[in-house]
């Protein structure tokens, strides 16, 4: 069995309530509200950035070789992610200065710390947090792919292509070659939940007190 | 105008909605239900080990002479705080095993790791987040003793200590000797919200998911 394999299976069910979300299934559907997906697009652009300074700050102690790969995968198609993001962001009218005004969520504030501290912690804890994000977003994208919905359908052209896929090949990749243990598990199992409730957080539009 | 009257005042009604929160009168007035302020308890015991290695972490960043007053006053106080935490972990029946059983709420989560990013980032930002709780504590502190109830008595015999408020005095000493800018008072007020819904988290007794 892959680690990720080991990772996924010791969160029972909650990886199928993350992936298989209501937000998701309203995503494919073409049924969600606009103003939630437009809500939550706010908050992932700040996750994002978060998550990128986070994937530095662990970066160096990472094993040279798996870094190198995912640092190379990540920058060489974060061109495509910028364009497609940008698309979105036309149809919903936002743009980086009205993310800049909006604040974090508790949920977001709470993810994107988490994962800030992990990678100041080491490399093995920063990759058992930040593989649910990467690695879920891929199924979650093949998932809602030919949504009758134009932006999600738009949303979901990055995260189902082959590039994304490559992303997550280098980090399953460099999750293959840690050793899994309780500590992994339970920083794995923070973020899957934390994911699902990034999801309920949009469906809320829970207040965005956090600077 | 103190630096910290600056902070205080730049958050508005927040700062009473903490220090005079429906948690704290209850202390004051015997009637919070025990079992809260167990809860309380457990996810504060958790708060405060984050809490403490952040600022071992944000402790080279600081000036020498600020920090070593500050380092100084807590650990020669810390076995006073120690020894009333004792007591009060006898009387609800909770210790070291249970605390680590449980695990944090959101808002817990969110607030140790918000105090541990901003350690990472600078002794200023530190200070800033840090400021709400210790100084906060000292107002709560000397506002509760005197309480009916026994064992809140015995808390806020600590908080509203001579020896707490020599920590106090030393971390206002170095408040007072930085710039306070819009960032500051951004973190700063992150924290005195992250307190008000810490005693709310309590009142509701979240869902303590977090490891």
């Amino acid at each position: 069995m892959s680690n990720f394999d080991v990772l996924r299976n010791s969160v029972g069910d909650l990886w199928e309530k993350y992936i298989r979300h209501e937000f998701v299934i309203k995503m494919k559907e073409g049924t969600l509200p606009l103003d939630s997906f437009k809500y939550y697009m706010v908050q992932d652009s700040k996750y994002v950035n978060v998550m990128l300074k986070s994937l530095l700050n662990a970066s160096s102690k990472a094993p040279l070789d798996k870094i190198t790969n995912i640092l190379n995968s990540i920058f060489n198609t974060r061109d495509k992610g910028l364009e497609v993001e940008k698309e979105v962001f036309r149809e919903l009218n936002i743009d980086e200065a009205i993310i800049n005004e909006i604040g974090y969520n508790l949920v977001n504030y709470a993810y994107t710390r988490h994962l800030y501290y992990y990678s100041s912690v080491g490399w093995e804890e920063f990759l058992a947090a930040w593989t649910p994000c990467m690695v879920g977003y891929r199924f979650i994208g093949e998932f809602v792919k030919g949504s009758p919905n134009k932006v999600y359908n738009l949303w979901a052209s990055f995260y189902g292509s082959d590039e994304y896929g490559k992303r997550v090949e280098v980090i399953l990749d460099s999750l293959e070659s840690i050793k899994i243990n309780e500590e992994l598990k339970n920083i794995f199992k923070n973020s899957v939940n934390f994911e699902i409730f990034f999801w309920e957080s949009a469906l809320r539009k829970d207040p965005t007190i956090f600077k």
